[in-house]
Formats: C-alpha cells, sequence, structure tokens
C-alpha cells in the first residue's frame, strides 16, 4: 500500500471542546475533580486502585493516584465516543488518510502485524508480502552482522540519523542491554556538531585526540528516508572520508549500509546494501522497520520478533479491547484531563531503570512532535492546549536532583513512575531499594506531610539553630500531587515493544480528541529553511557581515550574533 | 570557617511581591510587557541588540529576543534594589549565614578564591590555607593519576557519587573531552539500580555478560560526604565486593579513593585516602572542591585552575559590576519576569554542543533543587511561582524531535541557546551547519510565519492533495517567542568554570528576590524516610503483603504496586 492506495480522508469528527460530553466533564471537574484529594479519594474508597489500575498486555498501569474518579474517566470515555474514537481508530489501522496535511496512511501498526495479516485494505496479502520481504531482508542482514562479530571481524555498529532514526534505536538498544549481542558495541551519531563523530573517528581535540574505531571492523548504518538529511549526510560523509582515507575504497560496500529510499543517492556514496521505508511511517514510528536495524543487530532475529510481537498485542489490545479497559485510551484520556482541565504544563517520565534513560527524550519526540500542534484538522487555532512539556530522568537520579521541586515546589507536574519487577542482574539488595525508592516517591507526592507531623519530628542536626516552628512550614510538603505507575516484569524485547506501543497509541488518542493531525510535523520546516539563508554567512568571514557591513536584512539581535559566532578573518 | 564560626543571620529583606518596585512593574507588564511584539521591538529600535546584550567574563549574553524591553529591565532592577539584593549578595560573599535553615554559610565561591585571598571574614588566612591545602592535595593525587595512566596502570576512572556527587563531573568531564587525558576513559555509577554499575562489572545480562573493566587498571571515586548516602555506599559495596573477587584486598587502597568527611567509613572500607569537604558547601555547588576530582584527573592539575579561574572571574564580575550590567543579576531578573509576569512554566535548554549534553541534567538540579521551593524564608507559604521545569537536548538534536512544539505548540516555553564560536575538531563545514542552526531557530522563534507568508510559498510535495489554503494555517508560526543566546568563544576549562558560576549565581538572584532559601533542600527528605519503612516488604517475598495480608496501613495503591514488584514465593 501506498498513499495512492489509501482510502478516501476519513469523515470529519467533532472537536473535543465542542461536544456535549466535554461539557459534562467540565461540570464534573468542576465538582469533583479541582478539589479531588487522593488521600481522601483512597480513605473513602478502599477498592479505589483495583477499580483505577488497568492491565494492558505486558504492562500494568496505575491511575489510582491520578486526581480523577471513575465518574470523571466514565465523563471522559462519553467524550471519547463522541469524537468518534472508536471509528477513528478503525479507519487508521485500516489504512485511512489518517495524516492529511501529507496526505498519507499511518500504518507502523503494519509493520508488527504478523506475515499475511490484516491491515492492509483490499490489497492486504500483497502489502503484508512487502513489509515482511523487508523485514525478512533486514534480519537475515542482522544476523549475517552478529556472525561477522562471532567471527572477531567487527566489534562497533555506528547509526548515523537524527531524531526518529536516532532516537527509537538509541534508546531500544539501551534499554536491551540484557539481550545484547556480547562483543558488539553501539554509538549512535546523530547531532551536525562535528563533537558528536569525531571522538568516534578520533579526531577530537587538539593534537591529543582519543584513539578512534577501527575502520576494519567497522559497521556504519546511515539512515535518512531521502538520503538528504543535512545533519545525517554531513555526518555519514565524515565517516565515509575517514573510512577510505584508512582502508580500501572497495571495502566500504562491508561497511557501509544504508537505512533509505534513495537507491541512486546510496549507490553514489558507495553503499551497495539498502534497506527501505515506506511513506505511511512517520519518522517518530519507524523503529519498527528498518530504522530498527541496530535493534536487531544488538538482540537478533528472536529477539526483534518478539519487540514486534510485544507492539502487536498493545495493537491487538488497543484494537479491541472495551474503551473502559482500553489502556492506551484511558491513558490518553487522564492526559487531556490534566491538561485541559488541571491545566498541567509538563509531565515528568522517570524510568526506575537506569537503561531506560533514553526514554524521556525518545518520548519527546513521540509526544511534544506529534501533538505539539496549535491548528486543528480544519487550520483552526485551538482555544485549548496540547502537548505538554515531556521531561524526565531515571529514578534514583532524579531524586537527588529535581524532585525537590516536584515535592515542595509552586506548580504542580505529574510524574510517571514505570518500575520493572524482575533485574537482569543478581543485585537483589540494589533491585529491592530501587523499588522501594520508586513506591516511596509516589507515595510521597501523594500523602505530603503536614506542618503538625514535621513539627512533631526530631529536629534534624543541621537545624538545630533554626526556630522550630519555623522550620516545620519548610518540611512541610503539600501532597496530593499526581502520579501514574507503570509496572512491567521484565525489561526484554517483547516487554519494550508493547511499553512503545501504548505510548503511540495513548498519544494517538490526546491528539484525536483534540482533533489536531499527530502525524505531520510542519513546525520544523521554517528553522530549516532559515538557516539555509544563514549558512553562506557562517562559512566565511567576509560573508558574515553581509557585503555592505550592514545587517543584511536580519533583525539586530540575528546580525548582531552572527558577526560574534562566524570566523575570524 | 564553619557554620560555628559563621556571622549571625543576614537582615530580612522585603520579599519581591511586598515592594514598590513590584507594583511598578507589574504595571510596566500590563502596559508593555504582556503584548510586547518582539519583531516590532527590533524594527522600532535599531539598537535594541546593543541594549540589550552583555558581556560577562567568557560569556556573551543576549537578552534582546526576550519579551522585556530596558524600561521594564530598569523596572525589575529597581526591584532587585529594593530586595536588598547588592547588600544580601555582600553578605553571602562574606560568609553570612545564607542557608539558615541549616545554619551555615554559603561559600562555594571561596573554593574558585586565590589563596589566601578573601572570602573568611577575620579568619581569611587561616580559611583559605585550608580550602587551598585540599585543592593542592587533590591537584596533586590527580596529577599521581594521570602519571599512573601515562605508564599504563590505569585506563578506567570510576565515580560512584550521586546528585551534587554526580551531576557536576559528569557534566564537566563530558564537556571539556578537548583536554582530557588521552588514555583514560571516565564512568559515572549513580543509580542505586544494579543496572548502573552492572555492565562496568561485567556482570549484566544472563549469563551473556560484555567483559567488565579490569580492577588491576581502576580507579574507583567515592564520593558522600556522609559516607552514609543509600545509592553511594550500595554501589562502593559492590564495586568493593567484584575487585577483593579479583585482586588482592591489600590493593584496595591504590584502587579506591573517597571524597568523604566521614575518615572512619571509608577508613573501614579499605580506603586510606580521602579528599574533604565543609558544611558551607551544598551539594549542588560542590564540583569546585573535591567532588571535582575526576575533572581534575580528565584536565588535569592546570585545568581544574583554569576552571576556578573562570568561575572566580564570574564571581569579581557578580560581586563588583554595577547591577545594570550584571550579567547573573540581569538573567535572573529576566527569568522572574519570565516566571512571574509572563507565566511560562518551564525554560529548554539547547546546548548547541554535542558535548554539553548533560548540561541541562546538571541544571535541573541547580535550578530545581535551589528554587523548586514553596515558602519563603519566614516559612510563609508564597503566593507566586518559583523554579520553572528545566529541561532540554543537545540541538541540532532537539529540532528532530520536539522543537515542533516550541514553534507550533499551544504553551510558550523561553528557549536558551548556548553556541560556542570555536570548535575543538577541524569540520568546519559541520561547525557553521551547527551555528547556522542555533541561531535560524531563535530567529525562527522570533520570527514565525504569517498564515499569508506560508500562502505564497510553493505546496510541499506531499501536500499536494491537500486544500491550500487550510494547509497555510498548518504551515503558519505564530512566533514572537522569546529565547536567550550564550555564546562563548570556546569551550575551556576557564570557559566552563564561567559558565557554570554563571548559572549558579543567576539561580541565587531569582531565589534571593522571591525571599527563599535557595540552599536546602528539604523536599528531599520524605521519600527517603518513606523508602526505608517499604524497603522491607520487597526484600523477602513473605513480608510484601504485611504479615496479615492486608494493606499494613499503606493506602491502597502503594498496597497494591508492592504486591506487584514484591519477589515471587
Amino acid at each position: 500500500m501506498n498513499s495512492a492506495g489509501a482510502a478516501a480522508a476519513a469523515p470529519s469528527w467533532p472537536r473535543c471542546d465542542r461536544t456535549r460530553a466535554w461539557v459534562a466533564l467540565q461540570g464534573h471537574y468542576e465538582a469533583h475533580g479541582r478539589d479531588l484529594d487522593l488521600r481522601e479519594a483512597f480513605a473513602r474508597d478502599p477498592r479505589r486502585f483495583e477499580t483505577l489500575s488497568f492491565a494492558a498486555p505486558e504492562v500494568f498501569v496505575d491511575l489510582s493516584k491520578q486526581r480523577i474518579d471513575l465518574a470523571g474517566l466514565r465523563f471522559a470515555l462519553d467524550l471519547a465516543r463522541e469524537c468518534g474514537l472508536e471509528a477513528r481508530r478503525d479507519a487508521m489501522l485500516g489504512g485511512a488518510v489518517a495524516n492529511p496535511t501529507e496526505g498519507r496512511a499511518v500504518l507502523h501498526t503494519a509493520l508488527r502485524a504478523p506475515s499475511a495479516g490484516s491491515g492492509g485494505g483490499s490489497d492486504s496479502g500483497l502489502f503484508s508480502r512487502e513489509v515482511h520481504g523487508v523485514l525478512d531482508a533486514m534480519l537475515a542482514f542482522a544476523e549475517q552482522v552478529r556472525a561477522r562479530a562471532a567471527a572477531g571481524e567487527l566489534t562497533d555498529i555506528v547509526n548515523i540519523g537524527i531524531g526518529g532514526s536516532d532516537l527509537g534505536p538509541a534508546m531500544a538498544v539501551g534499554a536491551l542491554q540484557a539481550d545484547q549481542h556480547p562483543l558488539l558495541r553501539f554509538h549512535f551519531v546523530s547531532n551536525v556538531d562535528g563533537h558528536d563523530i569525531a571522538p568516534l573517528l578520533g579526531t577530537a581535540g587538539q593534537g591529543r585526540a582519543q584513539a578512534g574505531l577501527d575502520p576494519r571492523k567497522s559497521l556504519f548504518v546511515i539512515a535518512s528516508k531521502t538520503f538528504t538529511t543535512q545533519e545525517t549526510m554531513t555526518n555519514a560523509a565524515l565517516a565515509r572520508a575517514w573510512f577510505v582515507q584508512r582502508a580500501p575504497e572497495a571495502d566500504l560496500g562491508a561497511h557501509f549500509v544504508g537505512v533509505t529510499t534513495n537507491l541512486q543517492a546510496a549507490a553514489a556514496f558507495g553503499i551497495t546494501r539498502t534497506f527501505g521505508f515506506w511513506d505511511w511511517v512517520g519518522g517518530r514510528y519507524s523503529l519498527w522497520g528498518a530504522v530498527g536495524l541496530p535493534i536487531a543487530i544488538a538482540v537478533g532475529e528472536a529477539g526483534f520478533r518478539a519487540f514486534l510481537a510485544g507492539a502487536r498485542a498493545l495493537d491487538e489490545h488497543f484494537a479491541h479491547e472495551p474503551l473502559e479497559r482500553n489502556v492506551p485510551v484511558l491513558l490518553g484520556l487522564v492526559d487531556v484531563w490534566n491538561r485541559n482541565f488541571h491545566g498541567f504544563t509538563s509531565r515528568c517520565v522517570a524510568p526506575y531503570h537506569q537503561w531506560l534513560a533514553r526514554l524521556p527524550a525518545y518520548l519527546q519526540q513521540l509526544e511534544m512532535e506529534s501533538n505539539g500542534k496549535g491548528v486543528d484538522l480544519a487550520g483552526e487555532p485551538l482555544p485549548f492546549a496540547t502537548s505538554p512539556v515531556v521531561w524526565g530522568e531515571p529514578g534514583t537520579n532524579g531524586q537527588h536532583a529535581f524532585f525537590q521541586m516536584l515535592h515542595q515546589g509552586t506548580d504542580v507536574v505529574p510524574v510517571e513512575f514505570i518500575a520493572v519487577r524482575e533485574a537482569a542482574h543478581g543485585y537483589a539488595d540494589s533491585h529491592a531499594k530501587l523499588l522501594a525508592n520508586c513506591l516511596a516517591q509516589s507515595q510521597a507526592l501523594m500523602l505530603g506531610k503536614s506542618e503538625a507531623e514535621a513539627a512533631a519530628e526530631a529536629v534534624p542536626t543541621a537545624a538545630k539553630d533554626f526556630e522550630r516552628a519555623r522550620l516545620a512550614r519548610h518540611r512541610r510538603f503539600p501532597g496530593n500531587r499526581p502520579c501514574t505507575t507503570l509496572v512491567l516484569e521484565r525489561l526484554t524485547p517483547r516487554t519494550l515493544g508493547a511499553l512503545v506501543a501504548l505510548y503511540e497509541h495513548r498519544v494517538w488518542t490526546a491528539g484525536a480528541l483534540w482533533n489536531i493531525n499527530s502525524f505531520d510535523q510542519w513546525g520544523v520546516e521554517l528553522g530549516k529553511a532559515l538557516a539555509n539563508r544563514l549558512l553562506p554567512r557562517l562559512e566565511s568571514p567576509a560573508d558574515a557581515a553581509g557585503s555592505s557591513g550592514d545587517a543584511g536584512g536580519l533583525d539586530g539581535s540575528t546580525a548582531g550574533l552572527l558577526k560574534r559566532l562566524a570566523p575570524k578573518t
């Protein structure tokens, strides 16, 4: 399937704020949402946890510490129905043009469908064969690479890509270290800044370079759909030049592989092996296909198929589970509730697993690029807020950095905890401490500590000279701060696949209620165009000030900064 | 100097919102701030850039793309004066108890004062000798370590610490790769999660572990003031056990060093060499002293002294420059303006230098732990907002992820760009592209693109089937989004020192106007206490549900999650 074969645009559905359910939800918020106190809610309802926690495939989700009650969730489900969420979901999964500004279907779910499965309309068999053809070829190649590593021929994999061609593989390879090929190291180069690739090539520093990689034992994956992305092609050219200075150019094809649809440009580069994309897979959803090659090399064919199967299990859940138990939908509804009713402007993602360190960066793209839009599908400016800021660091690290603000700051920031029951190491004591901290933080955010409780506690030694009553006010925690906890049994290719798919569908849910196009990204265009205009002025000293020495049509700030940053004569 | 020798508590100064200047500033905001359009402001005032950009030592700061005018800045300066900012600064730098809830002076600036310099009151000579005694010993040790590396005896430095004992050294060592010892690799372990240290010890994964470090060629730095920090001591114990299984226990003293004041506990651990702290240096300001040991090992004695000298130059500027040209003060005032008048809830830090990748995480602690407080010094709840969320990723990476939301999202997020004129590599083309992108993004945020401009442009191929007029609305950028650009000539120990000190004083400025204690962190206590209570229930299956199988006094969510996360019988 390609865009030409996609079904006609879906019928238009009401925007959330124009429904009767929205008014009802607003009323519920005023009466039972704004002032909902979690401590009272748990005291009042001993079954609150059972009622407001949900199981998706591989991921258990506790929403009971969110400032919403079951009635609120039911009003939100009414909203979802009135907005046609189910029909829109089915249309998207069925291959409709869910990305109308770019005239494209949105079918990353097809990348994880079983062979010859559904998802492509009348030409589904052909479609499935095409998807699985690329998948099989990529996995066979990944296994060849792993065999070369086992034979001592390869030691380092360097992925050169940016955005979706970087964050997904980097996040997943980092997460799946327990399953990773033991003889391979993985590197991810994305930034056009030469300081990103230079340490790998051994060219950083002033004459005292660290040793770089061995070109004869390195494999570069160049991931760019068009093979024209500025950052990626700049870095690819540096890697290529470095390689041919150190190894026979004829060996280039064995050390560079392309993830691209531009076969001609790849061939001109010297790449003989490429794996393709389709235009119905957006960059931030592309790790399930050829962009996932580094993941496949890391965890092997079986691991990558498990990763897809985990996502597929979530897809089935999303497609078929009734809305009141449909976990990605419920998460998306709570996101809308928090953003549009409580007015929270950011969400902190705190994975209590060090190997998920790059998950917040991955989710920043997934959510903020998808839903960071200011107009609805019709192009009308939205009168309500869309994507929050998504940010975070792994716990327990964050506890020793910014958690102070989460507990005692003036703004409420919902936190999303991610806990994994079983570790991939044998340090039981470390793991018990990690999980105790995760639970304790979610508990502390909710419980808080009153001034009276603080006053009744022993005074810390450091504060012995400070007035006792006043100190209690400094040691007070307001509490009633909301969080969600996600629980995985283990961090494996399968569970990671499910977790990422859960996030994808959740982001889509909020975007669908807001009636925005979650699949375009026009907001990246302007900066690109302006950068191309400024570039000549930064390439040589003569051009920096413009030929007449004036600002050259630029605003004063840009002109002034340009003079400071341009190369000196 | 210690807390007993500190001067009496400073006189109390008015909180910002109780001054006449605050009312005036509010009035100016209503008249000339809320609706300030940057494009018009630049058109109206050709000298806006010159007027609103400022030079601090090593750091140039452009505030002209912030939504404030010179008159607004002057009203803010009046506010600073009415709040006694200068006197409070002088008191802090002079050793007063600037951290009253903990009864401590705040003298991290003393760590970068020249030998026998000022800063300690009447006992300044003794004080300076004490500071420089530790500094000299630490730098001599760093040089010994470097000599051992040069002789091939050491290859890997592992810092085990968390919060201030991790983020500062990790950020700085990452930033200073050009000056780094070429034969040493640096690792930072902080998380109590065993997945953090396991890969270094070669114990991750299920029987297919990657090779770990060579214990005979590794040096572990254990950084914990009290030598009791849960995370740090847990990881230190794992490293110690791993070491003594692989090397003679008698060699432990040559491979473990302590950054601590608890000599007894360090000795019991087997550490013979320690470097000390003082209680007038908070954790998030501690990289200038012994906690900076990994930095000193990386860049050597001369490099570390340059790092201190850069910070010292900024301290002198902060101490003596009139407020109207005092760059950290001006940055702090704009932060207050953005937070309390414009109501922006987060700030995105975008370093256009890959080696500053960990700067946002470092700044999260510096700013959010310092100013994420809800009460003033008197313990009164604050009626205005304090620390925003600070977050970010390096440019150009962020452009391909979350910048969509910065440009077209519904919330305004001020961005802080950091640009470095000269690179530490020879890739001129990469560097020109990097800087062009940095400038273009700040330009694009301000300029935006109108619907008419978008309509006049050629339609992108992908959008050819979409209604043209409607597309222009999707491709519109509102513009007038504020940013600050910081420019360094090069990224060196000296300029990094100045940059970090600039941030420190800026954070203090906002905290002083808000009348909060920027130097305590009571908000971390509750979670620690609750974690200790939960820990026994996660250590063995029997305890998870409590002896009676009920919730054991816990809220339903915590009890339910505990059951899911506890080890299985």
